[in-house]
């Protein structure tokens, strides 16, 4: 690249000048390949201290251009040391945050159309898309058949699951015969685990927690069971809850939001039994299916539930295609007006990689997950706190001492030890009471490799802390 | 491009493998600097039916990888003619959705990052840039102090105003006394507007509406002025309506998605005096500065009203830097968990054209939007239907009858017909019962042409209209 300072490089021209943006975003384009490139080189968690970064930016903005030059510098030298690498193999953190090159295609595609399609006729490809490419993935799922478009259902993409259940309890709040529903969130019951039924939730504790709310003349109108809890990828009995929710009328939920892509394989199908009982299901292709973030995808049964939640018309919207009912604009499935062309990435990553090449990567990850589960089993210091479900392993150091606090404080100085070497990045949760790392594998450039020079760091900093405490 | 059938082009190898990425990442950005180039090729408004593009594609994602051309070749053969084109320099609909040279190569980093920003320790940057460039860009809209960081104050980035407007609605609710209040929706106020105040919202209608609400033993708590409303970009009178919001001790939310960009030059800065009543603020630069979408800049000059409706602390995202309180989790500003690093394109937009630059872009659309309201008002048929504000202006065809219906009919019909040829695109509103063109000069690469070319066309269609009428 050549220096900002020869001065050989000019300002842009214009605002959208078709060659200049040519030549920027080839620039681009190698700047990002050479960061993958060059991943490893960086502390996967990012080691600045708060706020490093004010004190290295000018307090206002430049009233003159400046040129990419300049600005890609700063990205190298002052941006790069603040961010924490998702994108690297060695990135076992919370759940993964998925990019490919194909899912990265398509954002570049959607982001250089630069469509806004919140109707039809906005842009109908993007509508059209949409429902086509949500119809293919509930069908490698096999969603039942009323959640696909044959059957009067939609699927339609959020940003995130909590927007998609946000709409969703929009809808149910909506459906319910109570015609005043005080403020909902006050009124989130949430029902606690634990190891017994390995956190997932137990339909005993539901159908008591009901009949309290509904002695207390609550009116109970939702449930949310989950596919792969945030903490140990927990799976709830969703065919039980669904019966609890049929008898009481309530909408029910399913947020499958990681752990659901893996039932395109037909060995995890199971996992999803119950989903019959659904009025609503959500799962994000940006965490586990190779589409860059964000692409939350929800299905529900009855779309007309959400267009009576959520529906405007105001005039300058109108238009002859929505008028005569003959199409259904996205924004009426979800809260803002605005909305990217997001399913182009589901697209391109469905055909450039095939239902097949899919389930390879799913299994690769339940494969390297694995062989770090038996790492833990046969070692005599570590221990699985939960049983392994998916890509995510939960396991910690044994204590030495039988009190909890003193096996947490060892585990919590594990955890910081090994990120601090920047080698790796693993997270925590806690688990009846426990204090427990978490290894998720996440990327997509993950493999087995990684996973074992990780268990190596863990192992060294596990065998200074012991020596020294 | 080579041919799909050639056969020449593998599938992808890799999910990520770097050079392949390369490689097709240099091949789209040719694409899609092609589809730039080419633009004026396709009608402005897609012209195809509801149900297109389903005969078009399989029923089913494919087993086995396709290859990107033969990806690029269906984009270029189904999905295009099904576009409506937001960055044609004659895209005149809605208001603009705004794509630059640096706010894609922003967008292009940021994908290409991908990490997920919602905590501090999960990319420091994000969080860091996203302030930093919010104080920059509130410094240039001379936004009160108070909503800067230096006093308290901050800016972060929601997705669309209608997100923001949720955000800072839940803030306003936790905040006011009413310790139960009912379903907020249910109890919206719209209070009309006509053409006594160009269609701004009224003092005195304001307050006999909340007299009255008082009277009735609602607790007002949310008052929403608008500083360039959808229909027509009316101007609310926000001193007087930040006045009233103070006495009656509600919180006084500003939304000028649209028409707040302009306020960066100080000949429209005027528009904004009476945000100092203000609790929050929000526009897009997504709409007109240059910011590909999604990108709205909501300030708050009391960031802990929204943690206190909004955080969550889930032991998953426990970090250090979060339990000293040495840092703001932007997840606790706003709705859903994940979010992107959009300040990127935000911080390329301003370096790379610089504050000069911006405005230049700003008063180059608003110039363009006199002269063609002059051009309306020196017509003897067409005639404004309320003040041009900023770069919008409202006109219709004059009625031949004194019935507002057949007027009506005659304005929808010319717009039809405009629209149907596809060289521009304009949409309609309703104001004071009169069917009304819409002019919004939009797109980063619409010239002064492309304004007089439309202004041909609806000349052309009228008179063929009025001709055979």
């Amino acid at each position: 690249m050549r220096s900002a300072s020869e001065g050989v490089q000019p300002t842009l021209l214009g605002v959208l000048e078709v060659e200049e943006w040519r030549r920027c975003a080839h620039q681009m384009v190698d700047f990002i390949a050479d960061y993958y490139r060059d991943i490893a080189r960086f502390p996967v968690r990012s080691q600045v201290e708060p706020g490093y970064l004010a004190p290295l930016l000018p307090n206002e903005a430049p009233e003159n251009p400046e040129t990419l030059d300049d600005v890609l510098a700063d990205v190298q030298t002052k941006i790069l040391p603040g961010i924490t690498h998702w994108q690297s193999p060695s990135f076992f953190a919370y759940y993964p945050s998925n990019a490919s090159t194909a899912g990265y295609l398509g954002e570049m595609l959607s982001g250089g159309l630069s469509i806004v399609g919140f109707s039809w006729i906005s842009s109908p490809a993007a509508t059209e898309l949409e429902t086509i490419v949500l119809d293919w993935l509930g069908k490698l799922l096999r969603l039942p058949k009323q959640f696909l478009t044959c059957e009067g259902g939609t699927g339609v993409i959020q940003g995130t699951a909590s927007e998609a259940v946000c709409v969703v309890l929009l809808a149910a709040r909506q459906r319910s015969k109570a015609a005043q529903i005080a403020g909902v969130a006050a009124n989130l019951r949430v029902i606690p685990t634990d190891s017994s039924t390995s956190f997932a939730l137990s339909p005993s504790a539901l159908r008591k927690a009901l009949a309290e709310d509904t002695a207390n003349g609550y009116m109970p109108f939702f449930l949310c069971g989950t596919l792969g809890t945030t903490s140990s990828a927990a799976v709830d009995p969703l065919s039980e809850l669904g019966n609890i929710a049929q008898e009481h009328g309530m909408w029910f939920h399913v947020d499958a939001a990681y752990a659901g892509n893996a039932c395109i394989c037909p060995e995890f199908r199971h996992y999803l039994d119950g989903v019959e009982w659904a009025d609503s299901y959500c799962m994000n292709p940006h965490k586990w299916l190779l589409t860059n973030f964000d692409c939350s995808t929800l299905w529900v049964k009855h779309p007309k539930s959400l267009m009576d939640a959520l529906s405007t018309r105001p005039e300058v919207l109108r238009n002859k295609a929505t008028d005569a009912n003959a199409v259904v604009d996205l924004k009426d499935l979800q809260i803002p007006l605005g909305r990217r062309f997001r399913s182009l990435k589901l697209w391109f990553v469905m055909r450039l990689y095939g239902a097949s090449g899919l389930r390879n990567y799913i299994r690769s990850h339940v494969s390297a997950a694995q062989h770090f589960e038996s790492l833990v089993k046969t070692s005599d210091r570590f221990e699985m706190v939960a049983p392994r479900s998916f890509s995510l392993v939960c396991f910690r150091l044994k204590p030495r001492e039988v009190d909890t606090e003193s096996g947490n404080i060892l585990n919590a100085t594990l955890l910081e030890a090994i990120n601090s070497r920047g080698e790796c990045f693993l997270t925590h949760t806690i688990l009846d009471g426990a204090y427990t790392l978490r290894l998720a594998v996440s990327s997509s450039r993950t493999e087995l490799q990684h996973v074992m020079d990780a268990w190596a760091v863990i192992n060294q900093e596990a065998d200074r802390l012991l020596s020294t405490s």
